[in-house]
């Protein structure tokens, strides 16, 4: 039972969300709600599911299934995730991409980096 | 400077979230917000700060220092963390401890392990 | 171009090693070469390719793709890895699983924990 | 039992390698061997040993003392890694730095970037 249980629990797996993210959500304009959000549509994707329903995703939040189409909407809006599509065989995929999300982080991390090269330079030159 | 930036940004790192923990901290009876304050916390304590203070954790999020604080106690009411005190050169530290979350995700994934097997059991007898 | 560069390489990903696995592959029957080439079966099958050939496989090692044959033949002899067979729509499919490895890691992981156990029992007891 | 199992395993943790250095540690003149030390560096880091001696190493590989001190030379030689020395209450502490790896993965991340962007401006222009 106990090695079934390890195994099982090894193929759960992680989801990897960068420090920079955590401690700066909030300057890229993120509340709590919904980065959580976000870091669920990562662990879907990751588990095979690209395109989970408001019903999936609320299953696994505190909010209900209108809180959760309402908070897709407005990570669309405000620029973080958008909704792609894939033909393939005639058939239409709909997929959600975090790449918006993470130039947004990388944005962020390299304004601040300027910033802290400036201020170096700064103190230098006093 | 894109090297710089590059080598700035690995340095960053990341933290590892179980997949497992994302799809059940409601049953776990987590909200967003706390689940986000423990993400938090592990955040810090990899970064080698093992107590932020409220002051620190709120810089980082869109809570006030006192809610910061409300969810601090709440975390360490409900079971999820634990301040753990040790002496080294006669002057104490404290640093907050995820150990007590990290056995209740364990519970939780081990009760619905039972679950699945006693649901796998009834269907082979039927 | 710097900001292609960190999208670019955030997209390129990790791959997650336990520590247990680094400090224990000796233990476990393994050498530096074969550990190294399930590490790169590993980042192959996350990146998409379940089966790579020796010679996409050699491509990233300093092995020929003689050698890499020879290696996987050992390490299916060895019991780390299994080819398995997926048949979807009349097209067979094969796959590399290094389930077998995850086992071996888990048998290793339990009979040292009871080792340490049975250890601190004599200690007490003396 | 199986708790506690768990529990430790959780503990145990994980090492994050590079997809990138994964598929390119050849280009960058390393073999499976000098890479693998590199990771066991990267492991006892984690683990809080910046310093691990040549014995320690050679406990979790199948080499030799004589063989990890030989390795250790050639990262050095090869400018893979270096020793730095910290001076804290007039003790002085030795740690490796892994530094220098990952300057060697980003110039090799960076030139291929190039590689590739100069190989399309050709393809349009034909």
């Amino acid at each position: 039972m106990i090695k079934t249980g390890l195994l099982e629990w090894m193929k759960e797996g992680h989801i990897l969300v960068p420090s920079f993210l955590l401690s700066h959500y909030k300057t890229l304009g993120l509340n709590e709600s919904e980065l959580m959000l976000l870091l669920q549509l990562q662990n879907f994707s990751e588990q095979g599911n690209m395109f989970p329903t408001p019903a999936e995703i609320s299953a696994r939040m505190t909010f209900t299934e209108a809180e959760c189409l309402f908070f897709l909407q407005k990570l669309i809006q405000k620029g973080f995730i958008i909704i792609e599509e894939q033909i393939t065989d005639s058939i239409r995929h709909e997929s959600y991409s975090l790449e918006p999300m993470q130039v947004k982080i990388i944005n962020c991390f390299l304004s601040e980096q300027n910033h802290k090269e400036s201020e170096q330079v700064k103190q230098e030159e006093e």
